[in-house]
Formats: C-alpha cells, structure tokens, sequence
C-alpha cells in the first residue's frame, strides 16, 4: 500500500492534454494495491483512478488486461473501464513508466464477508466468465502449477521456522497436487481473474458493486478461479473453513453457470492448489522484501493455516458444495 | 505518506452512525500527511475527509486545531471543516484513536509554485491571520528558537556528515539568531499557520482555493508564517531564492495586512529562524527515522541549502520586498 512514483500538478496537467476528460479539480495518491502507484484523479467532468504501472507488471500484459477491463465494461460487468487518450489508445506512458486512466468505481470492500456477499461474488464471478468466453484475448498463468516447486526451492528452511513440521508437509502438499492435478484440456477454460479476494471486490450496502485489480487475470480453469476465491473469501480465523460461506459462494456461481462433473470432482485439487499458490507468492515476498520497502509483506501463516484444511477435505462436499 | 491505522468497513460503518451524513459508498485511504492516517470518505451525502490521529499529536492540541478550521470555516476562509458528531463534537474515537471527519476540499497543490501563487497566497495567509485575531483560542509554539539548542545537542556530528563545515555553520547561525531574534511582544501577534507549505495549499487552475492541515498551528508571530512561507514557496533548487516570488508573496500579504515597521525590521532573522526549525526537524526525523518506517524522512539538505542564503541577507529587502 504505497504511492510508489510521485506525480506532480505540472506533469498531471501535461498527461491530461492527452485526453479528453476535462481538467484535474483533485489528485490524491491512494494506498491501494502493493503493485503499482495509484491517484484518485477528479476532473472537472469525471472521478478517475490513474494508475502508473510499476516494475512489477510486465509491459506487455498491460493490453490483455485493459483488453479485459474493456470487454467487461462493454458488456456492462460492473469494473473500471479503461480512458482512450486522443490517441486511441487507454495505454499512455507518465514519467516513463506505462499508465492508464480508469473510470471510478463507487463501493466498499468487504473485511469479513459474509454468507450473502459470498453469493453475490459468486454470482458475479460466473457472469464474468461467461462474458469474457467470447473474448479472444489470452495469457498464461505462470503462477499455477508448473511454478510452484521453483517458488518453493531454496525456501524450505524459511517455511521450516514458520510452524512445526511445515517444511514436510509443504513438501507432502506439493507431490500430492501433481499426482491429483486436473488435465487443463478436460476442464471449462477461459480468462479468469485470479486474485478476487474481497479487498478487489466492491458492495454498495450489501449489494455486489463491482470488481477491480484485474493485474493477475489470465487464462487457466474457470474452477481455479473458484478455488481461489474459496480461500480468499471463506476461512475464519485460524484456518476455519466456513462451511455456509463455501456453500454460498458454489451455489451462486453454480447458478449462472452451472459447474460440470469434471469441475466437482477436481475442485478439492484446485482449492488446494489454490491456497499453495498464495502460500508460496507470501513465502518469496516473506523472504524477499527488504526491512526498508514502503509495503510491509503478508504473513504466509495464514495459507499454510489454509493448507491444513485442503489436506484433510477430499470431496467439494468437503467445502459445503450440495448439487443444485 | 502512508496510512498507519487501517480502518475496515465495519469499523467504518459504526464510526458513522455517530454522524448524521449519510452512509458510506466509498472509502480509500491516502498517501497525504506524514503524521496521521488519512481517508477519503464519499457518502450518500457528500465527501469528507476522515483523519485518525497518530502519536506524534498531542490530544491536548486537538480542540484548539478543530477550533482553528472552524473559527477560519465560519469565516469563509477556504479550509477543512470539521464536521460535528451527534454528541455536537467533531473530536470522536476510532480504533482508541482520536479521529475527525472534516468536509473535502477541491484543488491541486502546486509543486512548483509561480509568481502569482505566491502573491495569492501571501494574500490568503494575511486573510488567515486576520480571521484569527478574533479567536479566544492560543497554543504555544513548541518548535521556535527555545526547542533549537535542544534539538541540535547531540547531532552536530551528523550535521557535519551532511555538508563540509556545515556543523560549524549551524553553531554560528544559533548565536547570531539568538542575537537578532526579535522580542516577540514588540510584533503583532495571533494564530499562525505555522506550515504552509505548497503540500498544504491548494489552487484551482492558477486560483488560490484553500488551506489544509493545521496540525502546526499556534500563537506566535504573524511574520513568523510569512518567514516559514518564504522558505517553502520562494526557493529554487540548490538554496537559490526567487527575489520575485519572494517580492510577490510579501506584496499579496502586505495588501490585506500592512508589514509594521517593526516587522519589516525583524523579517530577516525570522526568515533565518525558519529555515533553521526546518533544518532542525528534519534532521531530527533523518536520525530517528528507523530504515523500515513506511515514511522516508525528508533530506534536511535543502534546509542547509537555505540556511547558506540566509547567512548573507540582511535586509527583508533582500528578499525582494519593496515598501508599497
């Protein structure tokens, strides 16, 4: 949560001759994603986020996920949606990094969602697939399986002095996803989000008002990006997996989109591998990230929690899941 | 620039039934203030700003800075007011906290003031201290020349690693301050601003619109502000001042309220004294700042840079200040 570059009124004003948005009346640095540098921006026509896109992101994503942004907002999916400079184009360049100006999104994020907001993310996760099926945009997901072991290396001595025995275990965790991993082919496929935690989802009162951050969106099994919002949004503390919320969430996706056989029975393996991808991405930027960085990393603790869960669930009954 | 106290939706929500202004539809925390942690709050209602109070603010000060913005609000000076709860106070609590909701301000803060900025605010700022003279209320300000001896004991050394000689320098411009300050009841005294920076300003388009963050203000002087604004707003890099922004802000002041003699006479060492506070502080925060704070200490550099000019001026004529 930093602004990580500086953007001053003379290089804002510069910047906005490029676009036909008005003039800035308010410009804020927001403490929002760990990726980038984000502004609310207010004009004299429109509120705007201006995002400048740190060394984090990969240049040449940047039109897949403004290509995404743009197919949902097309198809009225609540998410910002990307501002075409006089150009053309929504991908401009501001103190010589890649940026992009976005519309504004009203909304909350939910701390501790409940069961109803479970449903409606789950709902509304489904209508985005759907939407972007017929969108021909793509782009690997290289932080899924074929990652994981080369995340892992090296590091299990930190994992070690994180909790008793968990070094084995991650170990016993990551030989057991490859022998249970879904072949990709036999599965739904198609752009997935694949960080909608509830940080990244907006309600209005307790009604779904959109989704932001689409910087890990890509292409991979629609169900892993159920699987990964299982984790996000329905543990308690501790490692409790809430039984009524994992309930809400399947049976509100599963009502916009019906989940197939083959998604019912990989969906334990995806879960699971879902919380090892967090686990591990905490566990480098546990070890990596210098004491003076401007973002303090999260705890891998609260995967390695989850994890203990996946080891023990077998079927998607497991997660509450009832067939409809 | 970083929020220190994250405030979920939830404990947002509560805070706000204590007000009568709607209910929450937006809410993002801003990289505004090294200080305390601050969000934009959009209601059904309005905008506002919600501040909670972090340990560098004395409590104590908090009615006098809340008294300040209304008495200036009441006013119509262009500033934050402070929005009452329904117990009729604008001080509460959050997270055991002290913590205000303060209407929003429209404008830009300037990064490189010009001229005509600098008139404007000498203007808004000879407006402040007139609004002001009326108040009852009065702080004292704990960071003029009685807190620099102290401030400076003990890190001479590090002064000296800064600049060659600068260790010396900083000795001998104590001594002549202590000299040349002036008695501070032979000058119009009242409520100053006390860190009117360009950070604190705002402008719509090349109109002055309000004043932000009073969390320094306090009784003194009246020429001491316009002496800290000299420093803030009329140098060039690399301790070069601009005698016609200096002329500008002056003039703007002098047109609302006249310099006394007095205070032309005395400008001089206030301006030195100020450059002096600020050098002293931050070099305060560059030693004490620990290397994993969320907050970069400004570099007191420039301050010295400063202090270098002020050495060789003599006459608030050498500011480019021309009797009207």
């Amino acid at each position: 949560m930093a602004v990580y570059t500086e953007v001053d009124d003379d290089a804002l004003n510069d910047f906005l001759t490029r676009y036909d948005i008005g003039e800035a009346v308010a410009f804020k640095g927001i403490a929002e994603g760990v990726e980038n540098s984000n502004y609310l921006l207010e004009t004299t026509k429109a509120r705007f986020i201006l995002t400048l896109y740190e060394k984090r992101v990969n240049p040449d994503d940047l039109p897949f996920f403004m290509g995404v942004m743009e197919a949902l907002s097309a198809a009225d999916f609540p998410c910002p949606q990307p501002v075409k400079g006089k150009n053309g184009s929504a991908l401009q360049t501001l103190l010589d990094k890649p940026a992009a100006i976005v519309t504004f999104l009203k909304g909350m994020s939910p701390r501790r969602p409940d069961a109803n907001q479970c449903r409606q993310i789950g709902e509304a996760m489904a209508r985005m697939h759907l939407v972007l099926q017929t969108s021909s945009l793509g782009r690997p997901n290289n932080l899924s399986i074929d990652a994981w072991d080369e995340l892992y290396d090296g590091r299990e001595s930190v994992a070690a002095t994180l909790a008793p025995n968990l070094a084995t275990l991650i170990s016993g965790d990551l030989e057991r996803l490859h022998d249970q991993w879904p072949d990709p082919e036999t599965l739904p496929r198609g752009i997935i989000h694949a960080d909608l935690f509830p940080d990244n989802a907006f309600f209005l009162g307790d009604t779904f008002s959109g989704v932001i951050d689409f910087y890990f969106a890509c292409t991979d099994m629609l169900a892993y990006d159920v699987a990964i919002a299982l984790n996000a949004w329905c543990f308690e503390a501790r490692g409790e997996f809430n039984m009524t919320k994992g309930r809400a969430l399947m049976a509100g996706y599963d009502s916009v989109r019906s989940f197939t056989e083959a998604e019912r029975k990989a969906l334990p393996a995806l879960i699971h591998g879902a919380a090892m991808r967090f686990f591990l991405t905490r566990l480098v930027d546990w070890t990596d990230t210098p004491a003076d960085a401007l973002v303090r990393p999260k705890n891998p603790v609260e995967y390695a929690e989850k994890l203990g869960f996946h080891r023990l669930a077998r079927t998607v009954e497991d997660y509450g899941y009832i067939a409809s």
